[in-house]
């Protein structure tokens, strides 16, 4: 018997995807990118991701509040729609409640999700009630709306391209870790926390490196760089390299990384749940954009590595010099 | 604390629907019907349902081959598709498993996924894998389209209404006592929990149905159709006498039933996920649309009601007395 943790996420998600992507139409793009594409007409897709949270492989129900669980879970889905460009429209929740579950926090949990719903101008317009014996389980699926001329690929790479991401990565693994350890909780903690529990998804800043040819492929940053960098490189065809002290780390996370003898740079590598977009830039004239970027969103783009022809390859600088990484990306089953 | 088990399933529902209604423009159907409904333009909208299904509440492992799990799982979403008289798409999977899960299992859950896809010419086009730690957890989302002037919604019934369903009831309730209870699996008992663990979806019958004016409401019986009439009733505001000797049996499950002392008329009225269609035909002429039926489909439209003006009153009558339920229809909380 062949078991699932022998073949991992991605070895399954290959498995079974090459039978279903040789159905699918050519013009729609299924399984393999932030979210399916669906034409419309000449000015519209439908864009459509889902994503199920559960109880103690996703979250612990003491270490999150209802009212961030419900914008996390929400949240997680419209980051997808951002890495492709698109806007959020309507929300679809499944949830598998136990029946014991207080009435008063399953109310908190749905004003996470209408404060999601609110500050994206999106609806939720159905799903799914039920029961669960011990777990909590939620999943949402989101449909957007893109513009088929902009829409980002994971698969639009091209060798020269200059890597960047547009926020601090590693504040969610390290918030992460604060929660599995207890580890006390200062104001550079709870920042952490709040990062992890509290993700924003990227909708103006998407939808705005959307709109330039320069900019190639575009994915948010969920499983860890290390990851997702993988995601692109197996799309597209290519390598990569990654500076890892061009990472951008947040102040606080090196000062509770520093506490707590935690590799910093690896957090940031190997961290998941950052939701920030990573992109890749024509090597033309990448500074055009990211001054753009800096003037438009007054926070800068970081640049944190290099596409290269070496397909399949990832390599890892410090100061230069090759490294490699203890730690590897999230894979569910492994 | 109020738990969830004291508001039950419609009682949650009705809780939090409230808030995010009056967040939904006027065109568009949210919360409270088998789809939501979404304007695409005058020709088309687009109708989006989803269900999760979790291991030991919807499902056992040992009671279910793999094939059979991934046909019902996204049969029950086709078949809320049909209640509102559309055609199905896409299908977008999220699925917790184990790390212990056989391969050879997941090859054939999708052998049965890629079934129904081809039966109904929709594609997956979409999902999410990842990590649960005991029970197994399946969500799908599905994306079909309608025409605007057909669809059929829940709120559309009208006093003097004929109920009709078109296909027996309660051979799915039969055959989950017969797999709940290790019964005897004879020719009979074999063919419920063949139809309770492979539904039907019924996209011709219901298009065709929703091609009729004087078909006013319609939905499939996925709670039983206690438990369904009555969301009819809520969202139509009226009421409905039901003639339980009318509510039609297949052979298979009178025998069972006499075998095993069961009531096979509660079963029907109470039992679940039979996924046929019930709709509401105005009384000028219903049988008109009963003979073209029978005529299109070589099977019956069976009348079992009447809708009333009694807003909230459900009666059963079994020849003509009337007579209540010991059972009633399905809360996934109570």
């Amino acid at each position: 018997m062949i078991k699932l943790s022998d073949i991992g996420e991605f070895g399954l998600i290959k498995r079974f995807s090459r039978q279903f992507l040789q159905d699918i139409p050519g013009k729609y793009t299924g399984i393999g990118d932030d979210c399916a594409v669906i034409p419309v007409n000449e000015k519209e897709v439908l864009l459509v991701t889902t994503d199920m949270l559960i109880e103690g492989s996703h979250f612990m129900r003491n270490k999150i509040s209802a009212f961030d669980l419900g914008q996390k879970s929400l949240m997680v889905n419209v980051s997808d729609i951002a890495a492709m460009g698109g806007t959020p429209r309507s929300a679809y929740l499944s949830i598998g409640l136990t029946t014991e579950t207080d009435v008063k926090w399953i109310d908190d949990f749905f004003k996470g999700i209408r404060h999601v719903c609110q500050e994206y101008n999106m609806f939720l317009l159905g799903g799914d009630t039920t029961r669960s014996h011990d777990r909590l389980v939620i999943n949402f699926a989101v449909i957007g709306a893109g513009i088929p001329q902009k829409i980002k690929r994971r698969s639009s790479a091209v060798p020269g391209d200059i890597i960047c991401i547009n926020d601090y990565i590693g504040d969610s693994g390290g918030g992460l870790q604060v929660l599995l350890n207890d580890l006390p909780q200062d104001k550079d903690s709870k920042y952490l926390i709040k990062r992890h529990n509290v993700p924003r998804a990227n909708i103006r800043e998407g939808k705005w490196l959307s709109g330039w040819k320069e900019v190639h492929a575009m994915m948010d940053v969920s499983d860890g760089i290390e990851s997702d960098i993988h995601r692109i490189m197996e799309s597209s065809e290519v390598g990569a390299e990654i500076d890892l002290d061009k990472v951008p780390l947040s102040e606080e996370l090196r000062r509770t990384a520093e506490k707590y003898k935690w590799n910093a740079h690896e957090l940031g590598a190997s961290g998941g749940e950052d939701y920030c977009l990573m992109v890749t830039i024509s090597e033309k004239n990448p500074d055009k954009i990211i001054k753009e970027y800096e003037k438009e969103f007054k926070k800068p783009l970081y640049k944190i590595g290099r596409i290269t022809e070496s397909k399949g390859d990832l390599i890892f600088r410090y100061a230069g010099k090759l490294t490699g990484l203890a730690k590897h990306g999230w894979d569910h089953f492994k």
